[in-house]
């Protein structure tokens, strides 16, 4: 019952945005009563962040499976950033961006989101990092791959108004030849 | 008349978001009977895409007019992406998105805002081309100038909920330093 409110819930942020999405039209669509609802989740607050960072999770878990199973060699950098690319421009970014922007304005709303939003982003590094089998030890590396990160941030939000995938491919593509040439001396070692 | 309603259309959008930004807030804080704030603005979406449109381009004139004041050669690179950086940052940068944001939920704002954000993009290509003198022509240009603003416009989105600033500086610099070594060919042209 608790997944089905927390799919019902990213559902309705993707489709009708922060302010279009209740508690009530959650507990409709998941065919759960109010009653269980306010029991598991007292707040539309408690039930968004919730559902983001369930989601994110479990979409985190499937890339990260997805990455460890990418062969070694020549294309991975490329297929790498594309799957990071393909992930943040998934309808669960659209439900992250929802409750991003209204956190910006909602101090009760930011008090939840900030650390999550930390969590996540650690999570990304970390699973970044071992994608690429790079050191951050080395100059420039960590900068490098924070970087990646905030490029496809940055698309996936362009992908939310249009439909940005030809565009996004072409610098992907191009971003990843210049990762390569500049953590050669990372992969070589 | 119709700069202070736009100006204080920004203002709300800023402190209160979307929702929160409503056309009674607006005359009240321009000081502007409501009468008058119809004649030129009809529904909230003319007066919060004509905020948007009246800021951007003005904030992006003073950002062409600063980068066109430049030294030439060596840290020059970096200049240009840290002023990127700083204005997708800007209180302008978080009204623009949450435009954005809720465009992405609402046909009748989709349809204004989408022109209006290919028009600033065109925009901020063509003057980040024009500042880092570069030529498009050369395989792999267009996508790494378009990759440093999807860039700049992750790292805002990073910066609305967070001081994000000594992070953003970090990264700007490392990828300053990594569009010069690759568009070296091109500067010394």
């Amino acid at each position: 019952m608790r997944a089905r409110l927390l799919e019902a819930t990213v559902e309705l942020l993707v489709e009708r945005g922060f302010a279009g999405t209740s508690t009530t039209l959650v507990s409709d669509r998941a065919g759960v009563s109010r009653g269980a609802q306010l029991h598991h989740f007292p707040t539309k607050n408690d039930l968004v962040v919730a559902a983001v960072e369930h989601l994110t999770e479990r979409r985190g878990a499937e890339l990260a499976e997805a990455v460890a199973h990418l062969p070694a060699g020549g294309r991975r950098t490329r297929a790498v950033v594309e799957m990071l690319g393909d992930h943040f421009s998934s309808p669960v970014f659209a439900a992250a961006l929802e409750l991003w922007v209204a956190a910006r304005t909602d101090e009760a709303l930011l008090a939840a989101v900030g650390p999550l939003e930390q969590r996540v982003g650690r999570e990304a590094h970390r699973m970044t990092v071992a994608a690429l089998g790079v050191d951050e030890s080395r100059p420039g590396v960590r900068e490098l791959v924070q970087a990646t990160l905030d490029l496809v941030r940055g698309l996936g939000l362009a992908s939310t108004i249009t439909d940005d995938s030809a565009r996004r491919r072409r610098i992907l593509r191009e971003w990843a030849d210049v990762l390569d040439r500049e953590l050669e001396k990372e992969l070589d070692a």
